[in-house]
């Protein structure tokens, strides 16, 4: 698989079983598609469907999951506790090998122009392929949810960026974009002072100076009887996974106390990894082409 | 590609460009079987082969190896400055995902039998396969190389494995058997005192108190006005890199040296770099199953 990128599909339903399994079946009936993983939350009545191919695949995946999901999941009478206004409510598209953001970009509008059309289904483009800046965050272009998306439409400043003005009856709306890949990336401290987390989550989080890729909040693992940094790394590749485990490693020493371990959580690409043991081992010229595994990648 | 067992075939051949092409178009055309390099010296007049594929596709891999190679390849006229015996000289087996060492010594036990019995080719099992200590070793198995192998073979303690008692009269005899991967790996020290490369690579190194799996000795890279020691890691499961690279650093201090940089020559299972990212990040409870590329490996 020469281009490999990424989608992680949410869908409205977490509790359904058989709703569940038909949609991400499917998904894995697409040639050239490979469905990696379908995560189910019964409380955020919420499922995530992760799949990967090139660019036609992931065409004909998405059109597949649209498909299945509209005549499967009708909001009208959905209950749960992650904000969504869609029946497929978000839609990704992450570079991951042999593909660039801008392709990722180009990827999303022909595929939104695609389903909005298909399905009459209107298609907000946040992230990286956002049509303004207001529309970048997905928490604004979702606000109102399903319930309110009808009167949020009628402001011309929500005209959708493709299809109809104004929500599919059951389906209501979808958000489709590019975006970086996301680690959530967790560092553990040797302490129960939920203050000192709060404090190095604040130094290293974008929002209050830190660093441009980390979003980040305090955790109290109390079983464990420590606390936690709980972290988003939204892009790794500006913002690199041993950076910010250095300066949570400075921050918590000022302190007095020591990073116990991390944790990925979830899925990672395996240059996150090889850029950690490229910067500790001071490894000089090193290429991904020097893997055994990636040249088995290449076909 | 589930099961993945590497072969680095070790051919005296690497100044016939179009003897080489052919042999490793023999190799390539195996199915299941994937080809990642061919590397050629013409002063060492060898090639090195490396592919990859499971139990079976080696097996066929190694015999179509050995048909283009015995046809091509007379050692009876060759000159070069690496010590050979065979026409295949060395015929590893390293088990990567899905294999064990066992899997490996018994693959390399059924191909040796297998290619004594085809080719008329006395077969010596060495390293993991060995069936005697004095074996284990290359450098020993080799002693005498091709030209001395009559007159060696006379000795009823190198009686080979498999195959008839006396050289192949154009293609010697072989040596096969199941290792580690080996993993070539260079630190360089901000100094020009070959002393001190000297001294770290005698600390290093298994034969003089050193870690188990660590070859190593000094090196002078004159262009750059600085030192090396070049390791050979023969175990980076058993020693990993982050370890060697540690203590290196901690013995370089000691002299007032610091670690300029690292290199990996040629190529790595990503499970290496995993470890250090791993060590050095504290991470808990991590699998390469988190590894995108992993996944995508899984078929």
């Amino acid at each position: 698989m020469r281009t490999i990128i990424e989608c992680v599909a949410n869908i409205s339903e977490g509790r359904n079983r058989a709703s569940i399994d038909q949609i991400a079946a499917a998904v894995r009936g697409v040639p050239g598609l490979r469905l990696l993983d379908v995560s189910s939350d019964a409380s955020h009545n919420r499922s995530v469907l992760t799949f990967v191919g090139d660019a036609a695949a992931l065409r004909a995946g998405v059109g597949a999951l649209f498909e299945a999901a509209v005549a499967r999941i009708d909001l009208r009478g959905h209950r749960g506790e992650h904000p969504r206004m869609g029946a497929v409510d978000v839609v990704p598209f992450i570079p991951i090998r042999g593909s660039s953001m801008d392709d990722c970009v180009a990827l999303s509008r022909e595929i939104g122009a695609e389903v909005a059309h298909r399905f009459g289904i209107p298609v907000y483009l946040y992230e990286e392929s956002a049509s303004s800046e207001a529309r970048r965050n997905l928490a604004e272009v979702r606000k109102g949810q399903f319930e309110g998306f009808a009167e949020k439409m009628k402001d011309p400043r929500w005209k959708p960026d493709f299809g109809p003005p104004e929500p599919h009856r059951s389906a209501g709306a979808v958000a489709m974009g590019a975006r970086a890949f996301l680690i959530a990336y967790n560092i553990n401290l040797g302490t129960k002072e939920l203050a000192i987390a709060e404090r190095i989550a604040k130094a290293i989080r974008h929002v209050s100076g830190g660093f441009r890729y980390v979003k980040a909040m305090r955790v109290e693992l109390a079983d464990r009887g420590i606390v936690q940094v709980s972290i988003n790394m939204t892009n790794f590749k500006k913002t690199p996974l041993h950076r910010v485990f250095e300066c949570v490693r400075s921050e918590a020493a000022r302190h007095g106390v020591a990073i116990v371990g991390s944790e990925i959580v979830g899925l990672t690409p395996a240059e996150a990894l090889y850029a950690a043991a490229e910067h500790y081992l001071r490894l000089e010229g090193f290429s991904p082409e020097q893997v055994l595994e990636t040249k088995l990648l290449e076909e």
